[in-house]
Parts: structure tokens; sequence; C-alpha cells
């Protein structure tokens, strides 16, 4: 067994903050990129590009907090270009602003492709080295490390590769730090990539041409002499991952991307599904000791600022990555776990699930439903007639694979261990247009039934639902009081059948919380409404059923 | 310029019927089978995997009703195991199955992991080779073509090589047409996956260990006499796509995976992003003659029928692959389109797109207003204030990127080409339970002011902003008729802050047609129901702003 010192270092920066903020339907406010920050500096990534203060006035006020920040383990970095064609470089306004940032690092990117430097930049192959070089010697003379982000290096070296070479040569004798091979427009082979950057190395006097792959898990670092070797790798061809992985076997020790994936049209190399195949199956390190088990919480937390979802079947961190369907790899899992996984799911903090549905077999059904009455075996006639249930409820768009809630009371009543805790007896919601101070006015009133009881609230909300849960949960306080700790903690809406648009059905996902526990139950109908009360009312009703098993186990 | 019939061909078997149905989440009728294989057939894949007719008494329905479908390109194939231990095949229920479903090709997947074998199966590693042996010979003995799938073939060519060797030797030796190697966990890596491809290639007496990759574009087929090598590969560690590229260029003819990418934990190799790199980059053939240019329109449509939504940043068929948000990179594609894309959006059927957004710079939003005001610069004032206006509604959780009516609209507003068309006074949505044969009852009553005169109808629907519709349009019909040829197809409602759950923003997107265009807009509120009055009032606008474009230009 290795010492973890003995591992090889691989170096990451994460740009979410930066190049991420390009992805279609992503803006950050200040707070939100100080909240990543702190994310990604727990998680241990080495550097954070945060933004352009030249470009963007709230990148500036960004910074002047950031720097406040006590950060653990990785160190802030600005992003900007070389100075203009024909300005000296210490009175180019956009590269003052990268040193009114105040970071001890800066990423510059330059043109390295001769047909961006001529026909869109439009200045001469001289002067675009020029300026690498005056910009980058510049930020040295002023105390920063210096990254140099070679813009389109992959296709500027298939086109013109002397003067591509030359751009990071110039970059390298200027006293850049890094030398960082970007493929911009993302359209790479892993293959090629690895070539390059094994030709790159070479050509820079750091390393030899031999593949790294051919000598085994572990190579030694290959490193030009005085700059360490890094990709950028966009993922317009689906390879951003793979040909990152391949770029580190091929001896580059420093990689960039962003941490979901996100980022410029078809994003940027994501770090999440990176990170544990460098730690887990290349067996070097790159981030904080003891952190890969939380980058699926991490993870989560970066994506509910950045208000995207983390993909169901994202490698790794997704929600699926370690679900098994299938009856027969549900079955293979239970006798040996690497029978059906790559990596065992805890190692990123992960979880193994079995999921209920018409194909998910009988195995993985008892295996839930164990939870409720050990004794069940996947012959118990409950658990066919629960497996046909569901395959009809999946049909008209039920779905019960991230509804544990409405699973479990659904199959109560299949075992015969349910009885109704309370019924609705009528609600009625309304949506009013115009109204005092807001755009639209809801109230509500529900009218419940509990054992033999009668009883009505009423509520107003912010919106339809918010108002009807709120009746509800009135209603329904007065006979079971705990209700008054719940709280709904996330809501889904999925339209089922876009083609006959509202009409369409909606189905609704309520996840809640008392503070201890989460739970998520489900509703479907072609009312958003409806959808809405069915869920709130497994919602209510699960949350009944928990106390009863913990407070009155003896008696059950 | 080599002419079409000089390209090397790879065969495609798409398991999106199969293997893709053991995604989470994802479940087909038979009508949504029979859809698929239609819009896969005029892809033109060679084979289409549909299901196990053994395993899913719905599957046997489909294949019936399949076998009248009139194919044109591609063949069905039923999908199944190996005969049961210790039962002669002719006798295997699940054998009998396959041949049932009167595919003219069967694939059949058998054990080549010998820990599969003795811990998961429990059979000797002998009783293994036969049940492989014999099914196959069976199977061609009944007149079908056999693929065989070496399940968990690279962890077991790792683990145990000359075991997992002789289970390939034994399935071409009994007649196999097709040798398919799987990485059914999914955690392979690119270089390792093209290794063993070349080295099996080579034991099985068809090919050389060089490899392809070093001699040029486009090597010549290298194949195992009497079989075609195939790979099948899983996403589990992000790399599906670039490891089934790498296995074409290390020797592979056949590869299997799903259109979309979905299946079981982190999905399949997706088709849909390997088929363009093999036609545009490779410069193979695999699909039928000019059909990758409708690839963009058969995802989406094989998209709709699966109830999933295409991931916007989905390489080469994503909305957003060709979507530019940064100013500099919108600018630079402006000049040259290959500065920041990798192929022509026009060749997978994707067009390019300037995002509108606080980072788009006013270039892109200039270029999109000039649509109504051809003589607009990216320097008239109504640009910088419209920049501003997005800035602000994006940061409320706006979005206009895929939005164009509704930002149509707003552009009008600030150019002083815009008067009010309607005015909504008053409207009441109203949901109520129970109700006499429907789960909920809801119904709308709206009141409208147009050029002075009043006008107010109520409508039922079969939600609430199915109602509100109906309402709205039923008033506003009196005075703009061609409104009753306007309907919605598709509603998508996004929670933007899931934190404060129902009482939470929620944006609503609207796509509307008259049946000859179509146009989105869009609607935010913490109310779902005012939410969607915004988006439907801007539908409604837009469509007057088209026919008065159309039918008085010449007074404009």
């Amino acid at each position: 067994m290795n010492t973890v010192t003995s591992y090889k270092r691989i170096e990451i920066l994460d740009t979410t903050l930066r190049d991420g903020a390009q992805g279609e339907g992503i803006s950050f406010s200040v707070q939100d990129k100080l909240a990543i920050v702190r994310a990604l500096d727990e998680l241990g990534v080495r550097w954070i590009e945060a933004g352009n203060p030249g470009s963007n006035p709230k990148d500036m006020e960004f910074f002047q907090r950031a720097a406040k920040l006590k950060l653990e383990h990785a160190e802030l970095a600005a992003f900007g270009s070389t100075r203009k064609k024909g300005v000296p470089v210490a009175e180019d306004r956009q590269v003052q602003s990268l040193l009114s940032a105040n970071t001890g690092a800066v990423v510059i990117f330059g043109k390295s492709w001769d047909i961006h430097v001529t026909e869109i930049l439009r200045v001469t192959l001289e002067e675009n080295l020029a300026m690498i070089g005056e910009t980058i010697a510049f930020l040295k003379q002023n105390g920063r490390a210096v990254i140099f982000d070679a813009e389109h290096f992959f296709d500027g070296y298939a086109a013109n590769p002397g003067y591509a070479l030359s751009t990071v040569k110039t970059a390298l004798a200027s006293g850049a730090d890094r030398i960082v091979l970007c493929d911009t427009n993302g359209g790479g082979f892993p293959d090629a990539i690895a070539r390059v950057v094994e030709e790159i190395l070479y050509a820079l006097g750091g390393g030899s041409r031999e593949a790294e792959h051919e000598k085994g898990s572990s190579p030694p670092p290959v490193e030009a002499p005085g700059a360490v070797l890094g990709v950028h790798l966009h993922n317009d061809a689906g390879m951003a991952t793979a040909s990152t992985l391949m770029a580190i076997k091929a001896g580059c020790s420093h990689i960039q991307g962003t941490l979901l994936g996100f980022g410029e049209r078809c994003g940027n190399a994501a770090l999440a599904e990176i990170i544990p195949s460098i730690e887990l199956k290349l067996m070097y390190r790159c981030i904080a000791d003891g952190k890969l088990e939380h980058l699926f919480s991490i993870a989560r937390a970066v994506a509910e600022i950045s208000n995207v979802a983390v993909p169901d079947s994202m490698p790794y961190i997704g929600a699926s990555a370690f679900s098994h369907k299938a009856g027969m790899h549900a079955d293979g899992i239970l006798k040996v776990s690497r029978s059906f996984e790559h990596v065992e799911p805890y190692t990123v903090g992960n979880s193994r699930r079995f999921l209920m549905s018409e194909v998910g077999g009988r195995s993985a059904i008892a295996e839930r439903v164990r939870k409720i009455d050990p004794l069940v075996t996947k012959d118990h006639p409950a658990i066919a007639a629960l497996a046909a249930k569901l395959k009809a409820l999946e049909a008209e768009g039920w779905q019960f694979e991230g509804a544990d809630g409405s699973f479990e009371i659904m199959a109560r009543q299949e075992l015969g261990k349910y009885q109704p805790l309370f019924a609705i007896a009528a609600y009625r919601v309304v949506s009013e247009h115009p109204a005092r101070d807001v755009a639209a006015y809801c109230h509500a009133w529900a009218k419940v039934l509990v054992d033999g009881q009668q009883e009505i609230a009423a509520a107003e909300g912010d919106g339809p639902v918010n108002a009807l849960d709120g009746a509800l949960r009135g209603a329904l306080t007065r006979f079971y009081p705990q209700l008054s700790q719940v709280r709904l903690t996330d809501y889904k809406v999925r339209v089922i059948d876009g083609k006959d648009a509202t009409a369409a059905k909606v189905r609704v996902l309520i996840e809640s919380t008392d503070g201890v526990r989460t739970w998520t139950t489900v509703g479907v109908s072609t009312d958003i409404i409806d959808a809405s009360h069915i869920a709130l009312t497994d919602a209510i009703e699960y949350k009944i059923i928990m106390d009863i098993e913990r407070r009155f186990k003896a008696y059950l």
C-alpha cells in the first residue's frame, strides 16, 4: 500500500464562475459566487477562476468581497486577455483591472490559432506574440502567478504547428507558471489530444514522447522545466472527460473544467466526473484529503446555488448512477456488489438504489418492503400485487422511483398495514386578478374529517398550491399537532405529455421535512392543483405514519 | 474527393427499446415502441434491438405488431440470454420465446467474466461455455442472424483473459455473426478499451495489433474472419462516447448504444453524439444517405415519445450546442463561423443561436433586434436599454433565451414600435373538490378591454391554466378572430428556487402555434396561475403582432 505522499498530484482549476457562467441559463449574483468559492475550497481544488474584472462590474465587487474569505485549500484567480494591440501593457485598462482584482494568480488567454490572430483579432502574427509575452512579463513583475490559456491550441496546432508552438514558447519564456492547451471549440478526440500533449511536452524540453500509459498505473510526473502543462477542454464532441483523463496519462498535471460541466455551448470538462476517476482509477490525488466522499453533496450545493439540476444519469454523482432497475442486475448486486457497479457508491458519497418499476423485479420490491415488514419475501402475494399496481400507475404517468413516501403508503395498503388517518372532504382554491399589492391573489379553504370529527380552515398563499397547503395543514393540525413542524422543502412540476399543452397531465413531486427526516411524495393529474393535493395528502399522511412507528412501536 | 462507396461502413445497433428502457423514468407502451422503430428506421440504423420477449408480455405483443411494419433500412432483433443451466436448449422456454418473436436477428448475451459465472449464475466455467455455444448454434440452425453480446467482457478480460477469450471464441465457432465486447459496468477508459479491441481482433485471427489510428483518417476495415467485432459500452465513467469512437479506430465496425444515451444507471453510449463524429470526423458512413441533417429532429421525435428532454448541452443536437453567449464569441462567429464552432450546425440539422443575456453583449442583441428594425446598430440607445432590462429581469428569474415571442414584445417596447392591443381587466380561476365525474373541477372567467370595448367570457378546463386560456381567448376572439386558430403545443414549468417550496417562484414557458408558425413566451411569478397568465398574454399578443406584420406590412 502506498502512503499518501507517494501519489502524484494533479492540480485542478475550476472555472465554474467564469467559463461556467457562459452556459445557457446560468447567471450568478455576487452572493452566489462567494458561496460557490466556499464550496470549491471545501472540496479542495487548487485554483478557482472567479471572473473577468475588466468586463463585468459585478466581478470587481466580487473580488473585493472575496479577498476577505479565509480559504483553506484554494487560491482565487482573475481571468483576462492579453493587452490590446498597439497599447503599452502598463496602460492597458483591462490588464490594470486584472491587477486591481488583487488575486494571487491571473489567468491570461492568448490566441494560438493563426486564423484567429489575423481574422478575428486582426493583428499580425508577430504582434500577437508580443501581446502574449509583454502581458505575462508585466503580471509577473507585479508579483502574480500567471496561468497562460493557449486558446484554440489544438485547432491551431493542427493548422499551423510552428506558430501555435511559438505562442506557448513565448509564454514560457516570459515567465508563465502554467501552460494550458485549450480545445476551445471542443471537437477534439482523446487520442489526438493525448498525442499533442506528448509532443508539446517534448517540444518544451520537459518530457519524453513515450506514451506514459504503456508504463502502468502510476507514472512519474512529466513536466516542462519551469512550467506545468495543463489542458482546458470543451465538450462539443462529448469527449471532454475522456480527453482530460487521457491528457493526464500523457503527462499533464494541471486540468481545467467546471465542477458540474456547464459552460458555453455543450459545456466544459465536468470535474465532478473526472475527479473520482483520477483518485479511484489513476490513483493520483487532486482534491483535499477525505473530501472525495463529500463530492456528491458538494456538487449538489454548487448545483443548488447555480440553479441547475445535477443530471440523474451523471457519472458518479447522479441520482441514478448506482440505481438498479433490471431485476437481474438487482439480483446480481445483492450477491456481489461489483457485479454491476464499477466503483462503490459510498466512495463519492452516493448510494445504491433499487428502483420500483415494472421491470424492477420482485426482488427489488421485496427488498424495500422489508423496511415495513421484515418477514416479507419476494414470493409474498402482496409483492406480486404491488408489482402489478406499479406497472398500471406508471403507464398513467406516475413515478415512485423518487417518491419514497407515496411508495410506502401504497405498499402498506397492499400489505394490510394501513388505515386512513384523515379524509379531505372538500377544498376550493381561488386565484384572482386584480388584487391589492400583488399581481394576483390566492386563497383556499379545506374541510377535513378525522375519526368522525370535522374541521375547516382557510389560508392565503403566494400561489394556489401554497394556499392549499396552508388550508389543509391548518385544518389537520387540530388533530395532529406535530404537523406544525412540517414544511415543504422542494416542489417539482413535470408536464408528462407536452402535446396537449395546458390540458396535459402534470406530475408533482413534493419534498417535505420535519427538521429531522426528509421524504418525497408524488401526485399526477391533468389539474396541477389536484396533482399537488394528492402529493400534499401523502406527505402529511406519511409524517403521521412515521410518528406512529416511532412512538408506538411497542404496540405494532 | 472520395465517392460514397469508398467509405468504410460502421454498423449501428440501437438498443433504446431494450437497454434504454432500463433507464430511470423510462417506460414504453407498445405504441411508443412502434413509433420509435419507425424513427430509427428513418435515420437508417442497421439493427433495432427491440426487447426481451421472454421477460415481458408487452414485448411479445410488440413483436407481433412490429412484424407488419415495412422497414426500409433497419432490421429488428430480439434480445435474450443463453439457455438455463441443465436444460436442453430446444426445451428452454426463454430461448423458444426468442424464436417466436420472429425477427431476422437475435442478440444473445452470455457471461464472459468468471466471477459472474461462478458467483452470480452459479454454474461451472465449462457449463457456461456450453450454454453459449449451444444457444448460438440452435438459433443459427433456426435461421437467425446471431449477435453475441459478451457481457462484462472488459472486466472479465482484465480478471481472467484466457477465460474471457474462450467465451468469444466459443461464440464465433458456434456461428455467431457479430461478436460484441461489452463494458457492462461502464467504468472503462478509452485507451484500455481500444487496446483490448486490438488484442481480441488479433486473437480471433482477423487483424493486426497495430493501432489503426497511426495510419491516418481512413483505415481499411479490420475484421475477424466470419464475424464483425463490436462494442457495447456504458457511461458510468463519462467516457462511453469517446471509448466507442476509439474502438472504431481500433478496428470495430459494429457499435451499440441508445440514440439519446439513456439506459441503466448513467446510460449507454449516446448514438446521437457518436454518429456525427463518425460521419463528419472519421469520414465513415453509418446511417442512411442524407439523414445526418435530420438527426436533430429525429432525436427530438424519439425524445418526445420517450418523454425525456434532449439535454440543452448535448453535443451536436442540444439546443445550446451552437448557442453563443459570450460577447466575444458572438463577435468571432459573425466574422468566421469555424472560429467558435467545431462543425457547421446545419450538418446535423441544428442551428446557431445568439443568446440574449447580460453577458451576451450588444452585438448579439442588435443582431436579433434587426429582425424588427433592420437599421438598428449595436450603438442604438434602445440596445443599451434592452441589455439593462434583460439583466434586471434575469436576476428575477426570467429567461428570454428560449422565449422569442416575449423577447420581441419587450424589444418593440424599447424601440417604440409597440402599442397595447388589449388589456386583461380581471380574471378569476377556481379549482374545487369534490366534483362530479372528475377528481377536481376547474373553471375561470376573464374580462378584457380592447380599444375601449369590454368583453367577458368563461371556460372550464382540465386544469386551472387550461381554463384560464379558454376564458382569455374566448373573450378576445370577438376582436381578433384569428385567435381561434391558435393552440398551445407545449407547456413547461420550472420551479426557480426550490428552497421555499410552494411559495417559490415559478417560470412558465408556453409554446403556441397557429398551424403555420410556432412561438414561445415566458412568465415568472410566485403564483403559477399568474406566471401562466403572463405567458399566455404574450402568446396571444405575439400572434396578433405577427399577423399585423404580415397583412399590413405596406402601412408600417
